[in-house]
Parts: C-alpha cells; sequence; structure tokens
C-alpha cells in the first residue's frame, strides 16, 4: 500500500494504525510491499471497480462507517451479481486531510465488512486531494473457469427476478433532502431510519452466489434503477422484457409512501442506489433457484418474463398501461 | 465498466466513444458487463494500486496525453520491480466534466500505452467531482506461483543497483515551476525539455523483468525519492546500505546543475517521481543481470552496498561524509 509522497511519514503511520490491521491475507504481506499477490485457486479473476465521490455518491456528514461499507459494499453488489465468491480487494482513499475523528470509525466499518464479506483489503493508495472525498475500490472474485455470470445470456422465456426490495434507497436520500418522502412519513421515525440506512448501507447479496452460478441466465446488479438497467441487461442480451409493476416488491415503508400519493411508482423504479440483483431464470428452473434463495436467506421475487424483442423493456400496471418512464436512469426528484 | 449513475447517457457515450477501443482482451467483454475476468494462467495475479491527482502529482495543464501515460506508467513501473508481466488495468477517472478536448488526447496517450506494454483496458468506473481530476489505476500483473520480488529480500553483501538516472524528473517539475533548475539551464531548451518530459512521462523498465526475476533478492521502484526508498527497501530487508555517491547515476542535464551549484545532489537523492528499479543483487550473479540488463536495453548502475545493520542507509560522498539527508522524502525546493 502506498502512501502519497507529499506527506509520505503521515500517512504511512495513517497506513500502520488504520488498514494494516484489515490486511489479513498473507498475499497483502502487511501492506508492506508495492504490489499485492493474489491466488487464483485454478479459477478465474473476476474483477469490478466503482468508486463514490462525496456530495454526489454520499453525504458529507454521513457516518463514516457507512460510508466505508457503502464503498465496499457497491463492489461486493457486483461480484454476487457476476456469481464471484470475494477474494479480497484494493482501495484508494483521497482526502482533504488524515482526521482521526473520521478515519477511526471508516476503518473501523471498513474492516467489519471485509471479515464479515470475507474480503480482506490487499493493497491501496492513499492520497491527499484539495477536493471532495473520494473511495475508489477493486474488489476481486473468483469463479470456475468461464463460469462469470454475464449480463448477455438472458433468453425469452426467461423470467425477471429481483432480490429484496425496490427503491427504497432513492426513498432514503430524499428523505436525508427532506423531499416528499419525508414529509410522507413525518410521524413514522423507525420507517425513515429505514430507508436512509438502505440508501446508506447496501445488502450485498452474496448470499445468492450459488443459485446464481447454478440457474442465471444473466445477472446484474441494480444501481442505477431497475428501469434503466433491465433496459441493459436485455440490450445485453439482445431480447427485451415485460415487467408487471405490481410483481415489484416494495417495502412496507415505500408502500406507504406510493399509497399516500406522495412519490409515484415509476420514480422507484427508476432510482438508484438498490444494490439489489436482476437477474434472468429459466422458467423450468426457477422453483429450484426460488428454493435455493429462501435457503441462503435472500428474498426474490418474478417480476416479468423475458420476451423475444429489441425494443424498451415494457413495465406495465395492474391495468396494462405502460408506465411513463421517460427518465430511465436515476434522478433527483 | 461503470458509467456514474448520475449522469448516465453522457457517460456511457463517453466509455463507448474513448474507452472501448482500449479493451482490446476478450475479458474485458467490450466494457459492456459490470465486471471483468481475468485470466491468472497458472501464475500468481500481481496486483498494484496508483493514483494520480490533478494539482498533486500532474500540473493542471500538463497535456492530457501525458497525464494518461503517467497513470499508466507508474503502475507498470510497479509491475515491473515486482517481476510481473503486464496483464491488464481498471481505471477510475474523477472528472469535473466530459470534456472532449481532454478525453481525446487523454485516451490516445492511454491506449497507446496499454498497446506498448501490452496491458490492456480491462473495466473502471466514471464518475464526476466537482473537485481535482483524479485518476487511479489498479494493475494487474502475472508471475510464476511465489515469484513476485519483494523489498524484503536484500541480504548484507548485496549490489544497490538502480536502473537510468536519478533526480531529472523533480528538476523537471521544478522547471515546470521556473525554479532554480530553470534558471540554470536558460539557455539549453532541449535540456529543459528532456527533464520536464522526464517528470510528466515516466520510463517503466518492464523490460528488465525476466533480469529481476533471474536475479534479484529484492527490489521496488522509486517513486518518492531514492534515499526515502532505500530505507523502506532495507528496512523491509532488516538490513542498512552503503551508498557512494558520485556512482548514483545522472543524466548530462542534472549533472550540470549539479556542477553549477544551482541543487544539490541531496535534492536529487530525496527528489521522487523517478520511477527507476531499485534492487539488490547478490555480488555473484551481478556480472549475469548486467549483461542480461544490456540485452533488455535498460541502463543499470552499481550505486553502493547492502550491510548489516538495522541504521538508516549512508550516502557517501567523495570524501567520505555523509550526505546530509534531513529531508528523506519529496519536497519542492
Amino acid at each position: 500500500m502506498k502512501a502519497d509522497h507529499k506527506q509520505s511519514s503521515t500517512e504511512e503511520t495513517l497506513i500502520a494504525r488504520y488498514f494494516r490491521p484489515l490486511a489479513t491475507d498473507p498475499g497483502a504481506f502487511d501492506l508492506g510491499d508495492d504490489a499485492a499477490i493474489l491466488k487464483a485457486l485454478g479459477g478465474d479473476i473476476v474483477v469490478t471497480t466503482d468508486a463514490i465521490v462525496e456530495g454526489v455518491h454520499f453525504l458529507p456528514d454521513d457516518p463514516p462507517d457507512t460510508i466505508a461499507q457503502k464503498a465496499l459494499r457497491v463492489n461486493l453488489s457486483d461480484l454476487a451479481a457476476k456469481g464471484a465468491t470475494p477474494a479480497g480487494f484494493v482501495l484508494t482513499l483521497a482526502l482533504r486531510a488524515a482526521d482521526d475523528a473520521w478515519l477511526t470509525p471508516f476503518a473501523r466499518g471498513l474492516g467489519a465488512d471485509a471479515s464479515r464479506f470475507d474480503c480482506p483489503l490487499l493493497g491501496g493508495d492513499t492520497v491527499s486531494t484539495p477536493g471532495p472525498a473520494m473511495i475508489s475500490i477493486t474488489a476481486f472474485g473468483r469463479v470456475k473457469p468461464g463460469k462469470m455470470v454475464l449480463r448477455s445470456g438472458a433468453k425469452a422465456g426467461d423470467r425477471v427476478v429481483v432480490t429484496g426490495t425496490i427503491g427504497d434507497a432513492s426513498l432514503g436520500l430524499d428523505i436525508l433532502r427532506r423531499g416528499r418522502a419525508a414529509a410522507a412519513l413525518a410521524g413514522d421515525a423507525a420507517a425513515r431510519e429505514m430507508l436512509v440506512d438502505r440508501y446508506r448501507v447496501p445488502q450485498p447479496r452474496n448470499a445468492l452466489v450459488q443459485a446464481l452460478r447454478d440457474h442465471a441466465h444473466a445477472a446484474m446488479d441494480v444501481s442505477d434503477g431497475l428501469a434503466g438497467d433491465l433496459a441493459k441487461l436485455c440490450a445485453a442480451s439482445g431480447v427485451s422484457a415485460v415487467v408487471d409493476v405490481p410483481s415489484i416488491p416494495m417495502s412496507a415503508a415505500a408502500a406507504a409512501i406510493v399509497a399516500a400519493g406522495a412519490v409515484g411508482i415509476e420514480i422507484l423504479v427508476s432510482g438508484g442506489d438498490d444494490y439489489e440483483i436482476l437477474c434472468a431464470i429459466p422458467e423450468d428452473s426457477f422453483e429450484r433457484f426460488a428454493r435455493a434463495a429462501v435457503i441462503a436467506g435472500v428474498a426474490v421475487s418474478s417480476i416479468g418474463t423475458v420476451i423475444a424483442a429489441t425494443s424498451a423493456p415494457k413495465f406495465l400496471d395492474a391495468q396494462g398501461r405502460d408506465l411513463n418512464l421517460s427518465r430511465l436512469s436515476y434522478s433527483h426528484f
């Protein structure tokens, strides 16, 4: 792991104090070399990179432990969607200052998740920046050779399946910004807190990895909104899809907000930061997939069908009307 | 490769236009999936991460192609020092705006080096930032299992060896800042340009990889100044070293600046951004190592000896006096 050489001694102390305890893998050499070693163990290495920027992907006053968790989990979510078992990660941390009061909980959150998901810190770089804080993580996973689950394998007739619930995180961000969702839940602090937590701390579905490997024709994680991400999966697979909007899983809090008319369902469907898994499961193995998901402790919902077409996926309401999804990707409401 | 979902369509166009042509490896899936596949090919994967920040590691008006080259080459330099053959890289690009006039040469420089060093783009993430531009690269290399060259293997009696010349890059930065080096070379535009080029575009010594694998007890790249980096290598190896300062290789331009008394040798020895390789070569294989370096086209210089001690390495001048290296790591002069 590298200290920024413009402030070498401070940063080396920082690495030793906060990050060396997280480098539990022998290939990390206690962060004392210029590089780490990653063993492939006979499989392929799956590589994914996601960065989060202060003011863009997290808020300046978000608790530092949740910022660290989000930085790692958005990458773990990609590994999960690809059917890969976490193997480790490297971290680039760009900060204005080395502030103990921020770094202590940040490293604690990162270490707890590295341990929880068995994904050790292998190395990284710390740099100083006069701008907003940024955390860039490259995470590694292992799959059997040629067995990464792609975006591009969906086939007509497959079920469109999502994990967990959709739209909570975008409502959580709206609450932090005192928007319409906050007003609709003015009397329900627990619901507001749940939604904010869904925004700050994604729940990557790594427990579902084996079921995805065994059954999914295609998968990706939902980070930019269900509608936009389904469009990407369909485009990569050369297919389209029809989604039954009432089948889209919502939390009770989200359902209450929609029922109150505060936020339309189309906002939830195009909101970002869900970090659920969207996948295409062949009809004839859906039951087995669903059973495996139950055993893994991950809720899954069948929300539609892959069809042979090249048009954009349709989202049909209970009356069979197409949802107006003019804003397919995330936008603040 | 991911587009920042806050400006999804623009960024996807950006990725398609500028970066897809660089993703020549089949494991990159044309940047169309959430992750890439890296084949280990029976060896270990060596992983290294280095980020560069505008205003800290490069200057806002540096040519964009050289910024891209520096971002990749500082990582290639680490792979070289570890005896690893480049296998690919992922890129996190944080920019204020998607500016064609900047991105076109940036992508051209990156692509040229990816091709030159056989290190294809595998994936990445583009994010918008209100702050300075930042380029974080994680690069991958391959070595035979257990054969990464470590910092920690130097033994008493080994020769201390460096590649290329030392101190040019820090003089190049000084010239860009119109410092004393610029004044000393006021009449020599070619020398000034050479030094600036050494600052902007490191020359990673990947051609030396096989010689390092075959002969080096320990190696690292010199990025934070020769003195500071030798101290790190010695500390990791539990040894010390004595360096003969007149043996430290200098370019003619650097030698002229030192001879003119404009900048002291101690500044060159503690200046950063050299991106040369520092290694410990056993005495009895030095001749073979030197011959292999000639064949590889990389200049190497024996500058001292590893000794059995735990004190800081000594830098002795022609009179046997210890150089004053109070500022061991990079500082602007």
